[in-house]
């Protein structure tokens, strides 16, 4: 692969150039790593719902145009000037966050923020990967009860894969979901993860967490103009409020043991894989997701 | 004192009949106490900002007449039908909150929510009695910095036998006092306590702390209407918010133990006792606390 090292190569992309209309798959050039940069040929690609957001550009600030992309599996193709811990040949995942190992953020301590003790009860917002793979930990971890919340019924059998015990539609009641997640749990849930970046999926989170105890995590990304709003008084009722940023796990200390002990089988990930289909039906890709069709769609770059 | 038992008796009370209005002094009956109640004869009585804010009745629910007097200290007179833990006699604190040792309330785990590590940097909002103490708390922890924050910056001085090291009045600045404090912290503070109750100080010392790792805990009480608004990218780059109700102590467990160590002069409380009045300058006490004059006033009764 070094013979083109140093070089600008030439690469098939499918580049947004607008939002909400279909990708094309063009030729791009890519220019040699730079200082502390690496240039990975991609082998396998995915989409999350945040490609999806930022495609549709509702909420977010529109740019264009686009070349999405970040889960992803592939080899480290040539490496910038500075770049000492990978080399040409190395099996790697391109992640949306960093890990000097130097800085206060990264000598904290990894958290695992929501993580219920056994017998509690959680609820979890969104049944897309994200809220699906939350599902899955409070599985693992003996949550005792594990409440689906999602505007799509269809994603209600899917989930049970996942631990999901329960399921409430917001559109099949007349009053917020979280007064009805409160009536069937007695006042609240222990935990509660939002995973959709809807911000009043995220109030709702937050108020159907049980006073005095309970604890409502965002992971969802927001809207750039959405507004976070409750009562103060739900906070001084003794409920936290956390959000984590890729689960606070530190990318290089934290995610080859994730690797690891899925390639052990001690971890099972496949079930997220819902959809295969070749890099050229990217847009395919786009509209299951879009739909709440697929959970994840694997691209294989060379078909 | 068993001869009142079961009779109606006349006290001396300060009764608030209108917002703002100074209090007046006049005899009421009180009834024997019903099941599960007991009546205390109050021998020192203080005020909290709480009754303050209460009195004034601003973003409050205006209730009058009222009788104010939450922070006391008395001997119970007699007790009602069903009272086990309690005889006449005994030496009492009336609290605002309860505790059965029964539900899952009272058997959580106290927590101390706030409370920073060694050499950690906090700010404090409010150096009224409740943000002083917070201030002592963090001292006691080891805190490197206390950065307190006022609108009165009378308090500063007084502020520092309570292990302020440093001084914020959002007056004195162009910029809302968050960034303030994230400028003079390299990024923000590593735990935020609000004890104000104001909602703008509240959304301020929660985006004071730190990205990665803060947290911010509100101990004021909010006016009725307030609505606390933030932007989630605040919760989602990894600060934590959360409430707390008398300080997560739990009023019969907790209490007895701190009265403890105040008599064996492990802890150093007499500094928040500023001035000494008797009960008929009750409206003095007022006009001290209204104007920040007093960090608290003790009122004696049979003076």
């Amino acid at each position: 692969m070094s013979n083109t090292a140093g070089q600008v190569i030439k690469c098939k992309a499918a580049v947004a150039w607008e939002a909400g209309k279909p990708l094309v798959i063009e030729e791009v050039e890519v220019a040699p790593p730079q200082a502390n940069e690496v240039r990975v040929k991609i082998l396998f690609t995915s989409l999350c719902r945040t490609d999806v957001c930022f495609w549709e550009a509702k909420g977010q600030t529109p740019l264009f145009p686009r070349i999405f992309g970040h889960e992803a599996g592939g080899i480290v193709e040539s490496v910038g000037e500075g770049v000492t811990e990978l080399k040409p040949g190395d099996h790697v995942l391109p992640l949306f966050t960093g890990e000097c190992g130097e800085c206060r953020h990264c000598l904290g301590a990894t958290l695992n923020v929501a993580k219920p003790k056994k017998g509690q009860s959680v609820a979890v917002f969104g049944m897309g990967a994200v809220g699906l793979a939350a599902a899955e930990g409070a599985r693992m971890a003996g949550a005792s009860r594990i409440i689906g919340v999602d505007l799509h019924s269809s994603r209600f059998e899917e989930a049970k894969k996942f631990g999901v015990t329960e399921f409430v539609n917001p559109k099949d009641h007349d009053k917020p979901v979280q007064e009805v997640i409160a009536e069937m749990t007695d006042g609240g849930v222990d935990r509660a993860v939002e995973c959709t970046g809807s911000i009043q999926a995220m109030i709702s989170a937050f108020e159907c967490v049980h006073d005095g105890w309970g604890v409502a995590v965002l992971v969802g990304v927001p809207s750039k103009d959405d507004l976070f709003k409750t009562h103060p008084i739900n906070l001084l009722n003794e409920r936290t409020l956390k959000g984590t940023f890729f689960g606070n796990y530190k990318p290089r200390s934290d995610i080859p043991d994730v690797v690891e002990k899925y390639m052990n089988k001690e971890l099972e990930l496949d079930k997220f894989i819902t959809h295969s289909l070749s890099f050229s039906e990217i847009n395919k890709a786009f509209d299951y997701m879009l739909h709440a069709k697929a959970i994840r769609c694997i691209m294989t770059m060379g078909a």
